[in-house]
């Protein structure tokens, strides 16, 4: 990737990643009608980057839009919310979609999202443009959220993390693996990750889910996660990473015990839901790497680091 | 109205409410005793203002107090709590009372407030001159929260909106149309409108309860109201706008599916209650309308627009 | 009344009251339609009775039914639900009825129920003959439960007890006490009694409603009602009683600390809802009384004893 | 079939289904270890009948037992629990297991049950003579309950109803539709039908699950199914009927409003779960059916009925 | 013991303990004022036995009786619940006494009980007589239950289990060991055992409690407790044993994986709260042991079988 | 005290106690492993001070570090936490510790502190010189927090006040008396005083606990405690004072109405937990008093007042 957005690490910061200074990099009234744009994803496209982003309107409704951006930074979101077309099935029904994830396999970008069909579960569609777009026949039986694909086909399939969950606000979550020879028929559904115990790494004790499309490394694939502790005024959502086996995804290689990023900013801390930090995406040039979260429910954020040394954090504080 | 407390729409703004650029406009200690004023009411009153303000004491017991302003922005407020004298009835308990709403119909101001007698109820009063008050009959059994009365008898009757709650925080609640000959016995109870599904309009899916004494227009009454969202951190207050028949006020004719007004700026992000706007009162000299809302439980701020275009935008965006 | 139905105490019994040796007098499956007969009311009526019966059909449909009987033990239950004109009110909305209570006063026979309109309220309605029934508007706003009629005007006023509530299995009631000048407004709403303390009286210390009309007695309105503690296994309804102020029936005079009657049949420990004991009628002839109560929320029993013994026991044994 | 298990209707009754005279049919202590039996499936094989039972041992672990019988009444079933081997998968994994049904599909006999597996979900397996059984991928991911093949393909692929629900007692659930080319992935799934409208057909209000295999009737697939009201006590389930689409199942052409079977026999009011009727099996000869089901979670009983007749009531009493 | 209460075990029953074929012991209403009595203590006393009972009134207030039997079985109770003077306290405050326990120390025979002081906890009391009684200072802090003495001092110290709780119907419970020099003063908590994982054990997997005072073997010290499960329909509290080491009782040596006797007579399957069997105490000869314990909180029963089958089953099927 | 860290009232100041203004003197990053640092306990020690803080490190792994201050506002904190030897016990398990209390008694610092042992109780341990640490048996079963010993015997025992609560966040909570001879064995349990009603000083109205070290003043002991009211956004924490009787400290003598210091400055508004003022120590050096508290579970903070001054102020606004 030639134009990685990218910040250094700050004058005597000792983290593994630190924030943007320009954070956050989307504002909540962006386009006219939104309420709020976060948890959202890129990749690069062309010269620069496309991305679907989750925008609530002001109806606090819920969905996905198509937006471009030549540094990754700067962003044009489009005013209206992607429509799909029938991609692998004509049942596209959707009451709502959010927190979307895009990746690209083999021809296309293919992007997931939490989808409103009786209740949430996971949404699938492609594009080859980000302009024309296509759903699929959705991923699983409610109730889900948080499914990610990986980049690239697992012995030959598919495969997806999701965390299934219930109707609400889900006080629980683990993250799965499951597999489809044909982004239409699903299986061999497999347990990868728990929370954590809550004496161990309470920040990760209530649920964990998937948060960007696994990166691949020499040392297994590189997923960021984030992870929710319950407090007595509710949920905190955290940022922890995770590498898994290459060639069996749900086996956890190293977890990290303690968070890369948890909420302390101002605009982590304040806005729709408070104490929330919530990796939707990833992009790297190599070694570094640039995270785009959501925080608070209410804007898009960026935190950077260098791969091989998260890598070396988590091996070193692994739960 | 001569002097009605206002400030143009801010440059670049393309909302159809802005916030005064002086919120708060009274802090939560501005009376000695006070842990936190908002949640209040006012009303043109001689060649100034008065009003009725919820202050919460420093041992958080809730109470109302009458208060004076030339301008409708700075508060006179009083340090004691308004005591009543008995009305139509002996009865007079009151454990708490909170949120008030006041308009003048007939010959005097009438008091609605959240009463605390066994639970929370309705709390009726008088009052002619804002020194001595009336207290009247509880209008409902418990329990009840948000008795707001229309500002003259419809059908020769006077008429109150409510929501009916629980002894809580109540996660639930609709708006009801009742009516009285004689501000003692009340009945005739119509159900007015019920919180918004949640992929219609989910900032107002939890609950929903009147806000301001409505206005009349030409197309009918305009009524501000609250909305609530049940976030993983809590509940989230907005602000919306409902037009009702003339005749029949239980008939909903539009009802905005954005909201007007929700928690963004600081001091409705942060306070005793956290993402928090509850509109109580409204000014108008004609088309331009001055609504008073409590911001996180903590102060009272003020926020504006054009009665016109803001039915003209619940047409446009009903649900 | 001449044929008062009952039966002497059982010879070694020393209770206060005492049940029918023929319980259930009417069982579940009586009528075609139904999955249970229970929570019912009856009153003297020509030269027999008359009643109005609530029974779910096998969708488990919660209506009322007429019913009528020469001796108050043998009943003929209409097989089709009550059909209600217009009375004081074009709105006879109602989702569902349930739980009525039935007294002459006046002209004609009024029976109260738990009225579906939005949730459950007090429904009111009335007949002369048991043959046409007029409904009238419903006494308050939901939600609310145990609408009970006392059987003549006091201080010149309809009076009416009844048991706010919630939408679901209200884990809390008290009963108040309401007025009305002419069936349609209601007011002056006092409260008359909550719950017991758990180490006082623990048989009533969830909830408690009104049950029977009120009977006038020298000293007083003896009222049985129901009182409800929650085990580990859910709700146990059982049934006391209480004497109320003859001029102001929110003052309780007498309250019976123990109960009168708890589940301890096999009727009444087994059935769609395991133990209840729900009184929801009484008749005498004097001293004699026959309380008709609902078992376990499946059919109809009965229960008798003196009145001059009840409230020397609830005197000698009260609250 | 030759040797349907069969009573004919009892003189007098007018109900559309009824009960066997000999329930229940196995004790709960019928094999040494077991605690209870029930929710269990039998189907035709050889000249008799073999079963797939649910034993709950004394620790209260849940499995499957394989058993056998001549007339489908007197059963003899296993000391042990079925052991599995691997069929279309290595991961076979099993917490638990429960609620098995059985239906025949091209060549042999497949199995459904809820299998538990970090939280129940579907488990598949297959038997060619009940004595070798094989376990295949599960078929979702948690959590599930309730699965239901389809006794054959359709449109080219098996067919499964299923209940998505919580890890604990599941306070809702709708019936859903899946399909799969091979048992092994699962997608294209669809919604069948939800809990009834409270007002409309209470005892299904909370929750609905498939019960026995679908039978294939000229105006559709008929279904049992179980539906659940939740009482102040508890849940209470009862059996209703359903006819579902030939070609498309997830559509629904006719759904019992009143039950068929709800519990009122002694053994479904107390057990180790009072008030459960719960079918999970039918067998036919042409118009006559015999269903199976699990009373109070403690026995096996049987119920009878008339294809032709349950299809003429639950088309004449349709939700 | 001389006249040790027993019935020897019934033809063809496999089971390692058996019902008295005379249950209940004790009926519900045995004394005038009583509407249960259940959960009690019975000791070898004179020429024949004493025992606390506990017996709930029929306000339902829950208080300790003293009573006697010639044969252990045949029951005669005082009328009145048992008075204390103090004993190492003044402090003698109690809301309620309930689920007493008793066992011979030295010179005297020491009672505990759950006993309401700001919430239960454990009281203690002694007699040497049944007639005079006296109170000591509470165990514990709220909120604790089933306090249950060692019949001896250990390590020159007394001895006793509990299990911490809440103020309501407890989801949760261990059993715990404390030790006290003086019965005034308690120390040295150590934890015992938690409930059983739900796949494994379920009938004990959301509490268990020590039930009678353990029995000292030369294998250790055996101890009935009770396990409780939640169903969907509440509780269900059975009976299983374990074998706690002689000189550290904290450290279980074996404990029963399945449980020794559940709910399945009709008195314990219905009554105030149906499926339970909470074992008290226990009477043993040597190698014979009878058990009493409560059904359904509503009569007292017992079960008879030999200690060492006990302890060689649980031995064979611990945990 | 020769140095005691103060602020003088500032100016216009009309509050008993006021913040300083250089909070929060620690932040949540002061030492490299810490996500937050906060309800902190401190005493003068040498020339200066010593602490004993509670740390959350980036698992949010809660635990307690030793400290040192020259002046009470700067502290150097240990990167390591502190490492038990064993005291009275061997048993020193712990998987957490949080809000530590520390205090001087006789010839050492006792320190208290919430002890992680199957539950949280309160963990004892003491040290002469900050470095050397020893861990005593817990005083109390779980589940307790909050306990805090008084700084010298009374009648000769060792006393210490707690909270008994649950395992989670506790929605109740009183503050209870117990007494040790011997920092071991501990009893003679009294309540000292719970919530206050709703209407009298709501915000401590759902618990209350023991905040710093109580000081021994000639008008009983004066005692920071926490109170905390529930909003429909979560836990609000505030900070009032009592004054407990010298001789038996479990008779409150006035108790706080208004609180002395709730949650408005930024760093109490937000941060792990927004909304906490949390106090755990003071110094006084006279009638100066200097408060520490936790601010939003995130940092340290201090407030200042005169003895004198709160002594009388609630006094004068007593419950």
């Amino acid at each position: 990737m030639k134009n990685l957005p990218w910040e250094g690490r700050p004058e005597g910061c000792r983290d593994v990643m630190w924030r943007f200074s320009h954070n956050p990099i989307i504002d909540r009234y962006q386009i006219p009608v939104s309420n709020s744009i976060f948890n959202s994803a890129v990749v690069p496209f062309g010269d620069g980057y496309a991305g679907v982003f989750r925008c609530d309107n002001r109806a606090v409704q819920m969905n996905i839009f198509a937006g471009f951006s030549k540094d990754g930074v700067n962003w044009e979101i489009e005013h209206e919310p992607i429509r799909f077309n029938a991609g692998n099935t004509d049942m596209i029904d959707s009451d709502y979609k959010y927190d979307p994830r895009v990746t690209f396999i083999g021809d296309r970008y293919w992007i997931t999202w939490c989808n409103g069909y009786h209740g949430p579960t996971i949404g699938i569609g492609y594009t080859f443009d980000f302009k024309e777009f296509f759903q699929c026949e959705n991923a699983f039986l409610p109730f889900n959220r948080n499914g990610v694909l990986f980049p690239e086909k697992i012995n030959g399939k598919y495969a997806m993390l999701s965390r299934p969950s219930d109707n609400g606000h889900t006080p629980f979550g683990d993250i799965w693996l499951s597999y489809s020879p044909d982004m239409k028929y699903w299986g061999e559904h497999r347990h990868v990750m728990s929370p954590a115990p809550f004496d161990q790494s309470a920040w990760q004790c209530t649920k964990v889910g998937a948060g960007s499309v696994p990166i691949l490394t020499e040392q297994g694939w590189l997923m960021f996660f984030h992870g929710v502790i319950t407090t007595c005024n509710g949920f905190r959502y955290s940022m922890g990473a995770a590498l898994l086996d290459r060639e069996d995804p749900s086996k956890v290689i190293y977890r990290s015990k303690p968070y890369l990023l948890a909420p302390a900013a101002p605009y982590e801390l304040a806005g729709d839901v408070p104490n929330v930090v919530f990796p939707c995406a990833a992009l790297t040039d190599g070694d570094r790497v640039a995270v785009y979260y959501g925080a608070a429910d209410t804007s898009v954020c960026m935190a950077f680091g260098y791969i091989s040394e998260i890598i070396e954090f988590i091996k070193n504080n692994s739960l």
